[in-house]
């Protein structure tokens, strides 16, 4: 399939202008630490000295994972549409958190094992009813893959905000994405297997030997696509998807935790420039989530020890962008203000 | 001078039941890491598993130092007058913050070296035109230390709301916070001086020198008051002050970075109950200021490298507050959701 262009976000003279116009505002030079490089950012990628956070959504891909008949997962998988229909009743965590902090929320059934009929709210681009047991066989076929990345693309189109975060839902989907993460960066599977929703020591290491022994199962499948429809998830590929096409579209990606940054992952193995768009929100308590962030060169804006998924690290980072926006916009100058500048 | 009475907000009944209506929520047992601890903290403070973020404040405390005569900043002293001149017209980087997220904004003047005249927005409670230069002598006398804590104190008993967080501007003030720092901890004070609002490395050890040098000066003063009086400032004295009485009110205390923080240090040293109230907004990337946190067992919420104050730290975390108390006043129970419980 064909993936859209995406741009690198540089420009020197912008980049320049953003300096100056950050080091201008009423503060020690470099005090708003993460916040300058943050408003430095969504300047570059929205090509201007005066940045905005408009409309912004989260999205929240709904999945289900063949492997769970391996025993990988703490919660039986009835847990994923019992959570979609919490979403679509309001009452998940990732719902009180958009709307305190005005952001639009979109639940996507990307392929949970569920009859949710015609549903107001839910948007339905179910690929199959989850994926299959990747401890057997490929997880998708290339068709469903494909189908996944291009339904993910294609959301992105009727989006109208320029900021947009991506979270999940899947029981058994940090099995696959760290599956993803062992073979797209060769982090030993030990480091890259967590508790996921809480399983227990015992419960991790065999976590792990699943793993191990699929990824032996399916030696020589080492292409990022390949490896994506063999250990993804359904709601991982559309995110892909839909991550590719936002940068495209020259959208700020606000990247929540393990299974979001999976997808993104396997989108820098097919466009690397996608890591200029990105935003990173949060870095999870899932064991993994600090070495994939680390392979990536990311810096999370926050560390609460999170580890709960559906976007809520992104939603809970929104204020922050605002913040970033705010201060490079609203800031008095210290000649506007008549301060004093640095004297030693 | 006579403290209100501070008593301790551990519960064991409400903590329990903090516990279970929090674990009771449709999400992973402990997956919403920082939060669920700052939810249960908010609720022990209020005596209530339903908290509330109600109409919170934060007051900027500013005041000049007579240590600058030693060459301690990267700024000249006029920058303190000029800066509340910018909080007053809403130019700086406090007023951005506490405006994005509906923060009511006070600024006090504690002993500024500037006549602001009668000026609307401005409270005065200016004890003194700065204190004195502690390399040669007490930067305050025991009265004018007392009456710093009496007006902090007081200016409590007018505020409506049940969060308030506190901010400073002083130039000079972080090698104040550094020399109470090593005075009340003991941690030597190379590990608790850093650049401020800019100093170079040069400029950072002579600061070292200039607090070695005032320690060695006044040696014998160690009770905590009298450290105070001889080390600190107008705007940290009336921090205490109000950091106290905002504690005896059972008003959340929203400590931001390293100036509040050593005002703090010196209330636990009066009443070492005021921890309980205690959330830590930001860890400053002022050096000594993670070493401070350490010694009061403080987690602060953020880590954005800033290095302000103003009260910035808090106004970011203040959405974070809401987010506690909205997750536990908001969301679903598993049973209300009729969402699967743990099954491993």
């Amino acid at each position: 399939m064909r993936f859209p262009h995406i741009a690198p976000t540089a420009q020197l003279e912008l980049g320049a202008a953003l300096a100056a116009a950050i080091n201008n505002k009423t503060k020690p030079l470099g005090s708003l630490g993460a916040l300058e490089r943050l408003a430095s950012r969504l300047g570059l990628i929205q090509s201007t000295v005066a940045p905005t956070v408009r409309q912004p959504a989260i999205l929240v891909f709904a999945g289900d994972h063949g492997v769970v008949a391996e025993g990988v997962s703490a919660y039986p998988q009835d847990v994923t549409w019992q959570m979609v229909e919490n979403f679509l009743a309001q009452g998940a965590a990732i719902n009180v958190f958009a709307r305190q902090n005005g952001c639009d929320l979109h639940v996507v059934d990307a392929g949970v094992n569920h009859d949710f009929g015609p549903r107001r709210g839910l948007v339905d681009r179910k690929v199959a009813h989850g994926t299959r047991n990747f401890a057997r066989e490929a997880a998708m076929t290339p068709e469903q893959c494909a189908a996944a990345l291009e339904h993910g693309a294609a959301l992105m189109a009727d989006l109208p905000g320029n900021v947009v975060g991506f979270g999940e839902m899947g029981i058994g989907n940090t099995t696959a994405a760290a599956s993803l993460m062992h073979k797209l960066t060769g982090i030993p599977v030990a480091d890259c297997v967590g508790a996921g929703t809480g399983l227990s020591a015992e419960g991790v290491l065999h976590k792990q030997r699943v793993i191990e022994a699929a990824v032996r199962h399916h030696a020589g499948v080492d292409e990022p696509l390949g490896v994506l429809a063999t250990f993804g998830g359904f709601e991982i590929a559309m995110m892909t998807g839909a991550m590719l096409q936002a940068a495209a579209l020259r959208k700020v990606l606000l990247i929540d935790g393990f299974i979001a940054t999976s997808a993104l992952l396997v989108a820098t193995h097919i466009a690397p420039a996608i890591l200029d768009y990105c935003v990173f929100a949060h870095c999870s308590d899932e064991a993994g989530h600090r070495r994939m962030l680390d392979a990536l060169g990311a810096e999370p804006l926050l560390q609460l020890n999170l580890r709960l998924g559906e976007g809520t690290g992104a939603a809970l980072a929104l204020p922050l962008l605002h913040a970033a926006v705010n201060f490079l916009n609203e800031m008095a100058t210290f000649a506007s203000a008549s301060v004093s500048e640095k004297s030693a």
